[in-house]
C-alpha cells in the first residue's frame, strides 16, 4: 500500500486539448486554484502541455494527469511508469469504455459536479421554454406565422427527472424553487430534498402517464441505453414535453421526432443527439417544435476550468489523507 | 359624496370577449373568487354576458363593469346611468387613450399585478435564453448548422430592468434569485428589494454601457415612447442582449434588427412589436438571433381569470370601505 500521507509534493501534468483554446488550463489559473485550496498542496511540480511531445515527455515522471477524454482517446496507451491518478475534465466517460486503456493500479476520476450550476440553469430554462411553448413559437416564426399558444406558470406542475447525479439534482433543485412537483428516478431510490418522491428506474412506467415534463439527466450505460423507448414516449400524456441533457442514445430519437410531428408531444429541447455532430440534412434539424442545442448545456467557459481544478484538488486532498476519492469513477457502473 | 360603506350589495356585470373563450368568466369561477374573499361581498347581483345585447341590457343598472379593453373599444360610449366602477382585465391601457369614452365620475381600474407571476417566469426564461445563446442556436438550426456558442451562468451578471411595476418587479425578483446584479430604472427612483440600485429614467444613459442584459417592462406613455433609441441600443456593450415584454413602441425596432444583423447585440427575445400582429414578410420574422413571441408572455389561461377576479374583489373591498382603489388607473400618467 502506498503511504499516501507522505506524498507532500506530487508531479502533476495538465494536458490541454489541441483545438479547444476556450478550455485551456493556464498557470495563473492553477495558481489561483491552489490559493483557494492551500491544504491540497501549493508545492506540487506542475507542467502544462498541449502538443503530443509535451504529453509523452511528461508521462515519463507524472504521478497525476489532468486532461479531457479526447487526449486519452488520442494518446493512450502510452508508457507512464509513475502514474497513480488520472482526472478527466469530462463527466460522462461513455466514449472511453471499456476502459482497457487504463493502466493497472491507476485511479480514474471524472469531473462530476463541474456542470451542476450551468446545467441546472439550462434545464430550468428548457422547462420554462416548454411551459411557454417556445419550441412551437420558433416553428411558427420559421413560417412567418403569428400563432398564439399560451403557457402557464410552473407551480404545481409535474416534472420527472431521470437521474439524480449532479445534473439531475441541480435540475430538481431549480424546479423545486419554482414550486414544481418533482419526481426523481434513479437506479437505487433514496429520498432527495428537491424531490416530492424518488422512484427506482424499474418504476418509470408508472409515472410517465402523469408527467408533464421529463428531463433525461442520467449517464449513458448498458442499463440506460435506449431507456426512453417509443412505447414509453407514447405513454407520456398528450401535450407533454421532453428535455435531454444526458446522452442522445438514452432515447429513441426517431420516435421522439414522430411524436413531435404528430403533436402528441408539445415540444422538446435537446442538447445531445445520435450522432453528434448532427449531419446536414438530418431530420432532427427540421422536426417541428424541437430546439437543437449543440451539446453546450453544461459548458461554461467562464467557470469551467477553475471549477475543474477545485474538484481535482479536492481529490488530491483526499488522496494525500488516504481517504476515498470523491470523484472516483466506477468502471463497473459506468459513472 | 357616495356613502360607500352602506353599499352592501352591488350590481356587477362581467362581459366576456366575443372571440376569446379561453378567457371567459364563468359563474363557478365567480363563486370560487367570492369564497376566497368573503368580506368583499358574497351577496352581489352578478350577471355575465357575451353578446352586445347582454351588455346593453346590463348597463341599464350595473354599478360595476368587468371586461377587457376590446369590449370598451367596441361598445363604449353607451348609456350607463348607475355605473361607478370599470375594472379592465388588461394591465396596459394605452390603446384606450385619450380616455374620452370614460363617463364622468366613473373610477377606472386596470388589472396591474395579474401578470406578475407569469411575466416574471417569461422574463427569467428569456434572460437564461440570452445567457445560453438560444436565439443564435435557433438561427443556426434554421440553417442546419452545428455551431457551438457557449454561455455562462447568471450569477454576478449585470441586468437592467426598465420599469419596476408588476412586470419589472417580478423580473427583478427572479433575477435576484439567480444572483444577478440588478439595476432598476423608473420615473421616480426609490430603493427596491430585488435591485442593487434604482436610478431615474433620466440616468438611463449612464448604465447602458455596462449592461449585459436589458429588459423593457414599462408601460407605453408619452414619456416612454421610443425610449430605446438607436443611439441607446448602440451604447449597449458588444454582445449584450435585449428583452421586450412592455410594448413594441418602447424601442426603435429597425435599429434593433440592424444591431442584431451586424452582431453588435448577441440576441433578443421580443414579446411585443410594431405593428401587431407582425405581418407576413416583415423583417422581424427573419432577423438573425431574434426570437418572436406573439404577445403571450404574461397570459396564463390557467390562472388569469381567477387572479383577475381576486384583484377586482380586492378593489371592491376598498371601495366599500371608502379606501383608495389599489388598481385605480391614473389617466394623466397613463398607468
Amino acid at each position: 500500500m502506498t503511504r499516501r500521507g507522505s506524498i507532500r509534493r506530487m508531479r502533476i501534468h495538465l494536458q490541454n486539448p489541441e483545438n479547444d483554446p476556450l478550455f485551456d488550463f493556464t498557470r495563473p489559473m492553477w495558481q489561483a486554484a491552489v490559493a483557494r485550496a492551500p491544504d491540497a498542496g501549493g508545492e506540487h511540480d506542475v507542467s502544462i502541455g498541449i502538443a503530443q511531445a509535451d504529453f509523452l515527455a511528461a508521462m515519463r515522471d507524472a504521478e497525476a494527469l489532468v486532461c479531457d477524454a479526447g487526449v486519452i482517446a488520442a494518446l493512450f496507451p502510452c508508457p507512464a511508469p509513475r502514474l497513480k491518478l488520472i482526472f478527466l475534465t469530462n463527466a460522462g466517460l461513455d466514449r472511453l469504455a471499456p476502459f482497457d486503456w487504463l493502466p493497472p493500479g491507476v485511479a480514474l476520476m471524472n469531473n462530476r459536479g463541474v456542470h451542476a450550476a450551468k446545467a441546472g440553469e439550462f434545464a430550468i430554462m428548457s422547462i420554462l421554454m416548454l411551459a411557454n411553448r417556445v419550441p412551437a413559437m420558433v416553428t411558427s416564426q420559421r413560417q412567418g406565422l403569428w400563432h398564439k399558444r399560451l403557457g402557464s406558470v410552473l407551480a404545481g406542475r409535474r416534472l420527472t427527472v431521470v437521474g439524480l447525479g449532479a445534473l439531475g439534482a441541480a435540475t430538481a433543485g431549480q424546479a423545486a424553487r419554482f414550486g414544481m412537483h418533482v419526481t426523481g428516478v434513479r437506479a437505487h431510490p433514496a429520498p432527495h430534498p428537491a424531490c416530492a418522491r424518488v422512484i427506482g428506474t424499474d418504476a418509470l412506467d408508472t409515472v410517465l402517464p402523469e408527467t408533464e415534463f421529463v428531463v433525461l439527466a442520467c449517464p449513458l450505460t448498458a442499463a440506460t441505453h435506449g431507456l426512453m423507448t417509443r412505447r414509453r414516449l407514447e405513454s407520456l400524456p398528450s401535450g407533454a414535453g421532453l428535455i435531454n441533457i444526458g446522452r442522445g442514445a438514452l432515447l429513441d430519437q426517431d420516435a421522439l421526432c414522430d411524436l413531435l410531428e404528430n403533436e402528441h408531444l408539445s415540444g422538446a429541447v435537446l442538447d445531445v443527439f445520435t450522432p453528434e455532430p448532427l449531419p446536414p440534412g438530418h431530420r432532427v434539424w427540421s422536426t417541428r417544435n424541437l430546439i437543437v442545442s449543440p451539446h453546450v448545456s453544461a459548458d461554461d467557459p467562464a467557470t469551467y476550468n477553475p471549477h475543474s481544478l477545485d474538484i481535482f484538488l479536492d481529490n488530491v486532498r483526499a488522496w494525500r489523507a488516504g481517504r476515498p476519492l470523491p470523484n472516483r469513477f466506477d468502471i463497473g457502473r459506468g459513472y
